[in-house]
């Protein structure tokens, strides 16, 4: 049987790293395997196209669409020769954000088509959907506050999308939101605001309903 | 007023390079200033996306999907930063392959879904499409005898897609013609079997008839 494959939504802060590192304890403690997966990136392709996207290659400015169809291709190429193949082992594979960040960021908050959006995902992922996808649904402003948590006295500093206006952000959560009603039967919506602890019981509880 | 964007389509040794020369030539005898460009490549950013299709990037094979949206990419790339605003200028660009070869290649000879491309393509390009396209058309044998001759005594071997088998560059002549019956306004068929001069002369038919 092939494993299940799990993927993390949510606007920045919302914890998803944090709750996708007890998810996986939590199957590896009940004899699943599971492999957590990033992108752009996760393989050499991946990390080329990484470079691309995050130096300006070569100084030019990137088109926004160049920027979309890169992200895709890396990916496709994931897709192809990362995730599929562990799915086909037995093993799971939980995967920090996927298709729905390009249709909440790219699509909801930057505007571009919906329609468009969603044909060139498909096409990236072997039309191959995530089995659960679980959105972290948070308030902005609660989420930047988090960030600013992590980020004092750490060497990391705000990404791109990280400096983009509140605005920005509220579409992105608004585009979510909308994202889950439209394939309700995939997404499971879980409160955010809620300790670690409780938004991880919820976590595994959406799980074992739906995979299990 | 904008420029007008050419591109030329046609089976492996059809005479694409040969006309669009002699065109590039005519145009500017006529006072018209035309650009040419190729793909992948074009811009810094193509480039490199160049450099990751030619050399199975880090040695790992590419996903064909993968593949085609890097292509895309490249493409988004070149029209956003090189032929739209070239067009602006109101110089002409004259492209050697374009969108149609995608559809060609990947779609009709390779199998990928048609309708999947033509929305990646129509993306990628911002819905630009050319004012017309020129489809050599060619027997395929005869093609590759011209490409033979081309060949002997020079340095240059044969691409990735001239090594495929006879049958797959049938299907991308009959996917050609498909296309251009399914948009009889953009193309223009030309017979590509008369000499040189002769189909010169009925290029300049072509787009003194559409665009002058
Ligand atoms: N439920 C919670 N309550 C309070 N703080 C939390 C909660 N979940 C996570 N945090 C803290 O908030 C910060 C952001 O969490 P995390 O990095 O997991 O979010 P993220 O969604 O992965 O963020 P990013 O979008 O930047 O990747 C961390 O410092 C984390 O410890
Ligand atoms: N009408 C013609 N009759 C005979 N030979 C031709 C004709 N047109 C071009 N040739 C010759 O055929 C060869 C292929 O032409 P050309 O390179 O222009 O084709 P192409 O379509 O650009 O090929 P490719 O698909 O490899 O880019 C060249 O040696 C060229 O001189
Ligand atoms: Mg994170
Ligand atoms: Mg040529």
């Amino acid at each position: 049987m092939p494993g299940k494959f799990i993927t993390f939504e949510g606007p920045e802060g919302s914890g998803k790293s944090t709750q996708i590192q007890l998810l996986v304890e939590k199957l590896e403690q009940q004899g699943i395997r599971a492999t957590c997966s990033r992108e752009p990136g996760g393989t050499a392709t991946g990390e080329q196209i990484r470079n691309l996207l995050q130096h300006d290659a070569a100084g030019e400015p990137l088109a926004d669409r160049a920027e979309l169809l890169l992200f895709t291709a890396s990916r496709a190429q994931l897709m192809d020769r990362v995730i599929l193949p562990i799915l086909d082992t037995g093993d799971w594979v939980v995967c920090d954000r996927f298709i729905d960040s390009t249709m909440a960021y790219q699509g909801y908050a930057r505007g571009m088509d919906i329609a468009t959006l969603d044909a060139i995902n498909a096409f990236a992922i072997y039309d191959k959907k995530p089995d659960l996808t679980i959105l972290l649904d948070l308030d902005i402003e609660v989420g930047f506050q988090r960030l600013e948590k992590r980020y004092a006295g750490s060497g990391e500093s705000h990404d791109r999308f990280e400096l983009e206006a509140r605005d920005f952000h509220r579409r992105v959560r608004d585009g979510y939101q909308r994202l889950a009603e439209r394939e309700d039967e995939r997404f499971c919506v879980i409160d955010a605001n809620l300790p670690i602890s409780e938004v991880a019981s919820e976590v595994w509880n959406a799980v074992k309903g739906a995979l299990l």
